[in-house]
């Protein structure tokens, strides 16, 4: 069994994507970021960043296994089930091109775009104009990928689109109103998120935590 | 051999601390990032996403590989030479989520206050106060983490602490006028920093490229 820390976030929704797939028994903890919950002493001990996602499996070989960071989970769990992230060659080390890719530049870079559109309580024009450019740049590179790929990694679908996947939702949903012209000229990137989003697992696991 | 993309920045010397460590035959190819060397069309082929570093391993298994974002070329050599990184257990995801936290949190956090404190044209005050506060806290998380623990993954030196210490040294040389007295109440820290500095590939690397 699985404790999955979690909360309707782009990081969270990975995770949860994930262990749909794997079709894993997981209890899910939601941890309410709008009361602070993230800062409770409990949840510290699991995350010390403060940050949701976190896991502990209680199955782990050598006992429970407590992880947190979004990319180490979603690592974690396809290297222990075998699935979703080759074991080794080349197809391996593409899949965690894009999935610290996704980590270091796709996610700060629309989280930050999302602070100053959406949460700061003093609005910055040059700080906002900086993080539209970087999320342009960034579904960009994205798109042009995946015109010539079928998925991020190549022809597989691996972990590194179930990174990105929530984060291309939140710049098409919550940051619409900046974003949505842009996603508009990146056909690829739109036919992926299509392909993506008819999966049953991404369907259900976009759904977690149940509010 | 390795062909070695890089450029004199935190980013770039991970990579080369973790060459150095290995011992292993590289040529370095200085990315000019004054001169936008990084969106010449031969380089876009190696790193899609315009950036150093990037790596071109000649030797790897089944032909010449190409890995770009520094967590994944760090992950890449050290599974490849069976050093740093755990093969398994809870050893190897402790490692694993403090390089993502790394790579998601530290990394882009100080880059980010870097471009606002020391490259855009146009300053924005609540953009510096934002990303000075989150580098605050980023940096009191690893503080807090090495006073219980030697190295960032537990007892053992890995790529989890390759990956964060040139972005520690850039918060405390290039970014020392906002962070420097905010390092100094970080006692676990600043140990943590002598103990990595002091070793002869650190020192070497962290001179790479020569300029």
């Amino acid at each position: 069994m699985i404790s999955f820390y979690t909360w309707g976030t782009p990081n969270g929704r990975k995770v949860a994507i994930l262990l749909e797939e794997l079709g894993l028994a997981y209890d899910t903890i939601a941890v309410n970021l709008g009361r602070n919950e993230q800062f409770a002493p409990g949840f510290l001990a699991i995350s010390p960043n403060n940050k949701i996602p976190a896991i502990v499996d209680h199955s782990a070989e050598g006992g429970a296994l407590s992880v947190f960071e979004s990319g180490a989970i979603l690592t974690y769990l396809a290297e222990r089930h075998g699935r979703f992230l080759p074991a080794e060659g080349a197809a391996r080390y593409k899949a965690l091109e894009w999935l610290h890719w996704q980590m270091g530049g796709l996610g700060p870079m629309l989280g930050q775009l999302g602070y100053f559109e959406k949460f700061a309580k003093e609005k910055s024009a040059v700080a906002s104009a900086r993080f539209i450019a970087e999320a342009d740049r960034l579904l960009s590179v994205m798109d042009k990928r995946l015109a010539d790929s079928h998925y991020l990694a190549g022809d597989d679908y691996t972990i590194a689109d179930i990174a990105a996947y929530p984060w291309v939702v939140t710049a098409d949903t919550f940051l619409a109103d900046v974003l949505a012209e842009r996603l508009a000229t990146k056909p690829a990137l739109l036919a992926w998120m299509e392909k993506i989003a008819a999966r049953p697992a991404v369907k259900r696991g976009m759904a977690v935590p149940a509010l």
